[in-house]
């Protein structure tokens, strides 16, 4: 298997953990520097016409992208540990908790629009943090809300076993802090993130460990 | 079943031509007014904090949320006719046609989103427009490319069986059109997006067919 990412790659991050979680033997990481414009290259855009990562390649098949897409691939071909817990209601509440980062959140802050609304909109670097604020202390309310009003929430997102929600949550707050939001009045969701990061799993993933992070 | 939504959300299209063809029985609709704020509402914040439509309650259950999470747990209660192939990979190709509007296209051009970068970021209706065309001229594009270069797509997106991945494509050309989005240079897209919308379970799903449609 062959991951195509970017170490400080949010949507890279989920399928790191997702694999480190699932213990599936030592990949190749080929890392393209978006801040360069790697991954424009003609050579990438044929793996994956979006110009966004990461994809997967899989004995030479066709790629995989979409990050959520490559969660569900992995579950689907290396079920244990399970990313999703088995009652098809809670499977859909860990999937909403899951998208609200990666359909909601995320995809206003991906380097192609926040570049977009700093340089092309003419915002400059205070519009891009005012937009990126916004947007991250909604999703994150959002986020806060529906994990402390339901039981069903516990040392997880969903109980005392991670899944999906949680790869996608502790992504996500760590994606907020680099871009300086404060997600301190989220307190069940820092909890929850910082006590994803305890683990090896996500610790290994975490961007400031992958190979192609600068130093220091 | 009760489906929260309104008559033009791309995101409540997708759920109600996912129950449509599973043939799922007839549900109460609420019908939200988005352009008169009504998501916003107290009532149904407790339901979705995003304030986003669709929501679905069962038997007055906890709500579900989120479209692709919903048409996710559809097809695990309701497995017939697939939404999804049978392959992994297969799978996980559906999936990623379905994100590209889910988590690139449709979250750039909801009307939160929308609305801010006309309203509060003060760029004017044709801000709003050029906005919404840029991200839909980039997205499309990259689907036509993944659909045309795979010898996996048939009749529809993933061979001639209707999958997750028609559902978010055909709604996602109705909500450009609607934007006055020049579809055209997207053959392939508008191709099956048309085949879709000749099947009952589609055009009855149709934004325009909705009772909360305005008349005319």
């Amino acid at each position: 298997m062959k991951l195509y990412g970017y170490w400080r790659s949010q949507a890279t991050f989920r399928v790191r953990v997702a694999m480190n979680l699932k213990g599936i033997p030592p990949r190749e990481n080929e890392a393209l520097d978006l801040a360069k414009g790697e991954q424009f290259n003609e050579a990438y855009r044929r793996i994956n016409p979006l110009a966004l990562v990461p994809s997967l390649v899989i004995d030479n098949g066709p790629p995989l992208t979409q990050s959520m897409a490559i969660m569900e691939y992995l579950e689907e071909t290396h079920p244990n540990p399970p990313l999703l817990p088995r009652d098809p209601r809670d499977r859909a509440r860990v999937r909403a908790l899951a998208l609200i980062s990666v359909a909601e959140i995320h995809p206003l802050m991906v380097p192609r629009v926040r570049n977009y609304v700093e340089k092309d909109l003419g915002l400059g670097e205070d519009g891009r943090v005012r937009w990126i604020r916004h947007w991250v202390a909604l999703g994150l309310r959002a986020v806060e809300d529906l994990l402390d009003n339901d039981p069903r929430t516990g040392r997880f997102c969903h109980g005392d076993s991670v899944t999906m929600a949680d790869i996608c949550l502790a992504g996500q707050v760590i994606g907020a802090r680099n871009s300086d939001c404060d997600v301190a009045p989220y307190t069940t969701v820092v909890r929850i993130a910082d006590e994803c990061m305890k683990l090896d799993a996500f610790a290994a993933a975490h961007p400031r460990r992958q190979p192609d992070a600068p130093k220091g």
